[in-house]
């Protein structure tokens, strides 16, 4: 298979899981927090912090690209 | 679509990329670090320096996981 058209089905089904389940986002954001106590005590806050921080923009950013440009962002599709 | 299926698939795509095309990982970790170059001169270089540092740790693990394993940490499937 081709990672671009894989990154673009997903990034696809992301936003639209985003749009349709309320809860979505926030189940999303808090397991990225609780990926964070991994990294030890030292690190785990700053990792959250950072989690609180930019993960508004990030999901912003995210529903208002298209799904093409942000698999070209992260590298896995040809940027134009 | 399910994100949980299309995040597999295309972890399974990538895994397949970086064993089957010996300049994919390059062109994906040199694409990452002209990235960081929209954050501006200050944090550019930090940005390079932890690409650097942290890449070929990141793909020796991308590569020894199940791509449902690499998913579930990420959050996009129930972990087990």
């Amino acid at each position: 298979g081709d990672v671009c058209q894989d990154c673009i089905q997903m990034v696809t089904d992301l936003q639209n899981a985003v749009r349709t389940n309320s809860t979505f986002v926030e189940a999303l954001v808090n397991h990225a927090k609780e990926e964070c106590d991994r990294l030890g005590p030292g690190m785990a806050d700053m990792c959250k912090n950072y989690i609180s921080q930019y993960s508004e923009i990030a999901i912003q950013m995210m529903m208002h690209m298209q799904p093409k440009d942000i698999c070209g962002l992260v590298g896995f599709c040809e940027e134009v």
